[in-house]
């Protein structure tokens, strides 16, 4: 797999590799009192944190292999030009909440970025500690609109659309994986497939036996292999963000490919989903949680009715400009809401439909999610994990009939304890 | 628009050019009797049929403007490279209705490709003279299913699939055609809109006041420029297929891209249809086409039923095979019975949809068909053409009412003459 000139560098040689370009050395400013320190966390890349004393940025290079697993499952190292391109355009349309790229180097599959720094933590140990983000629905909702709009057809000509899908279509290695993990692995007999057993290896069987589950799932998967909605992140969730009171920032978009827009909202609705149902296993005598839970039903409400504002504003600003999808010459005055309406209607449903397919495979599938794992006690965990999989499987079958946001939130209120 | 090496051919020069192509030659045999007659009767290239005494071929040269209408409207000629890898993509598997290719010069944009001597004739020209095609909808069902079916992800592997995606994504211009022509051009005031005036104004006028037509066709159009479901033909009307009694053979694929199944299906019913409404202004003492029109009819429902037939057979053959929509670990027993059947389900009322929009732009758009235009009497010409309007607007907005293609077929005997 190794390309010509790639090397895999470790916190030594990054050193040379800093001193060399100038890009980043323009961003440290003085190179005496130069640390680096290892911190990648996650499951696919190397991560560095650099710092001087007169600046600091991130160092992300990709290997091709994933980290967590190891060179036995290789993968495409080109997803850092995805990640890399992909962090480049949505932050041009939406610079607030995403880092900026100092430095891309294909070759050596690395990326120079802002360095995220403390009080700054993934948002989904944020909500595991029972923090509130007064900004956050505000602040993914302006992200989601802005970044989705802006590269989708209601914006842009077919000729740039059908340019852009082609060069994405390039992340296929990456595109393969959530396809396995979250549309058919949890839904067949895998070897990768894990849940908290004894306790809930019946209902990981059922979630195998469901047919009418299967048919939505079979649906949804079709509409993320072939509808080039727009440009996607393709791993939303609640560990893709940094939050701090008043920033959001949305990281690592390495599985952006142009998809369905739902499979972004949904990836982040979902995951609060299971951070509101994961709350009673973190509850104890000084926190029962349960205002806690509020907030997220309310930050789960807020950053769908925000993204539907922003998202048709951004549309009737943008209604007489290029995008082909609704010439303003056909669609204009009532017929032109109308359109709005049904747009916005079919991209809540799809949102429902990919939130819940991204629950249910955090539950019964191979990765599953700290919000749950962080909970000690088996049995608890299984209790919490089987009120959200049972309310995924419902909201994915029925999601045509949910009308509003607000009838979700209520259903999930129902849940009994 | 000039590319390194390209010039246009005439009848003089490509005499040359064939004498320096072996694979030319090797079909033509001894080239003493070599006569070229140029007979491109279409819009956008132009055809020489090439004869010998002992072989036969023909040559099909694009240039890079709209032939009909001339340098105004410039197209690029790298169509005929789009052209060339999908006659031979379908061809590989439906040999027996795709003419076979013998030769490809991407700079040239040329291609060598088998001549359909007579008494092959436009299918178009066969249904207005009247005649009937015993095996045309047995054919046509077999070239659809097995070209859709091959190239979709119920075949292959989404590798190959957003590999071959992102090849045809190349193919922007000619879709901006279809786009413009059939999607938006008819549903507002356009220099190029034409309809048989004055009989008609009033019917394109409501055309482009029908807000629940738009709503609808902006849906359609949405699918045709976001959905990749299968490489399709893009342009499959009775003008784009050669027949005799026992030979049908598709040609002219430049339109082809990934895009949605349903395009394709309804492209050849909608054309069907426009053919039966077309009837009565072509009917004489000598023949009143009552039956013919009943052929027609006939034709239109074997054609969807046999696809049906051979589409969801393809699928059970294949599916403990490499693709990747349904794998044969969930999809088994009754829960791929009842996939095959809402996939199935799906593709109908897009192919009615699809269909009927086809319908309706060959009315009130640009480009008309001759089914209608050599009807010589404008108010006969008008009213079977109001007829088949009517028809395709309500097949449109009530598609997902149609549960069979019998209840299609009932609902256009109704129409009043």
């Amino acid at each position: 797999m190794a390309a010509e000139g790639f090397r895999a560098l470790n916190e030594n040689t990054l050193v040379e590799y800093i001193k060399a370009t100038p890009s980043l050395c323009s961003q440290l400013g003085n190179l005496e009192n130069l640390q680096i320190k290892e911190v990648g966390d996650g499951n696919l890349n190397f991560v560095y944190i650099v710092t001087t004393s007169s600046g600091s940025l991130v160092i992300k290079q990709a290997l091709p292999y994933i980290r967590c697993i190891g060179e036995s499952w290789p993968m495409s190292k080109e997803r850092a030009y995805f990640e890399a391109i992909t962090l480049q355009k949505h932050g041009s349309w939406c610079p607030n909440h995403v880092p900026e790229v100092y430095h891309f180097d294909r070759v050596m599959s690395l990326i120079g970025m802002r360095y995220l720094a403390p009080p700054h933590i993934i948002l989904r140990k944020g909500l595991i500690a029972g923090i509130e983000y007064p900004l956050l629905a505000e602040h993914m909702a302006e992200y989601m609109s802005r970044t989705l709009f802006h590269t989708s057809l209601l914006y842009n000509t077919t000729t740039v659309h059908r340019q852009e899908v082609a060069k994405y279509c390039g992340n296929l290695e990456l595109c393969r994986l959530t396809e396995q993990v979250v549309f058919s692995d949890p839904y067949k007999e895998s070897e990768y497939n894990r849940c908290t057993s004894p306790y809930l290896d019946n209902d990981a069987l059922a979630v195998r036996e469901d047919d009418e589950l299967k048919l939505e799932v079979a649906e949804l998967k079709a509409k993320f292999c072939e509808q080039a909605q727009a440009l996607i992140h393709g791993d939303l969730h609640t560990g893709s963000v940094m939050a701090t009171q008043d920033s959001t920032q949305v990281i690592d978009p390495e599985f952006a490919v142009y998809g369905p827009m739902g499979f972004d909202i949904g990836a982040f609705l979902g995951n609060l989903i299971l951070a509101y149902f994961s709350q009673d296993g973190h509850a104890d005598a000084a926190n029962d949680r349960k205002a806690y839970k509020q907030w997220i039903l309310k930050t789960i409400e807020d950053t769908w009715k925000l993204f539907e504002k922003k998202f048709t504003s951004l549309w009737v600003e943008n209604k007489d400009g290029l995008g082909e999808a609704y010439l303003s010459s056909i669609y204009k005055d009532t017929v032109f809401s109308r359109a709005q309406e049904k747009y916005v209607k079919a991209l809540f449903h799809d949102s429902l439909g990919f939130g819940a397919a991204k629950m249910i495979r955090r539950i019964v599938g191979v990765a599953h999610v700290e919000d749950f794992e962080s909970i000690q006690d088996a049995s608890v965990r299984a209790g919490c994990e089987r009120q959200a999989l049972d309310f995924a499987k419902k909201l994915l079958k029925k999601r045509r009939g949910f009308q509003s946001i607000s009838e979700v939130v209520l259903a999930i209120k129902k849940v009994p304890s």
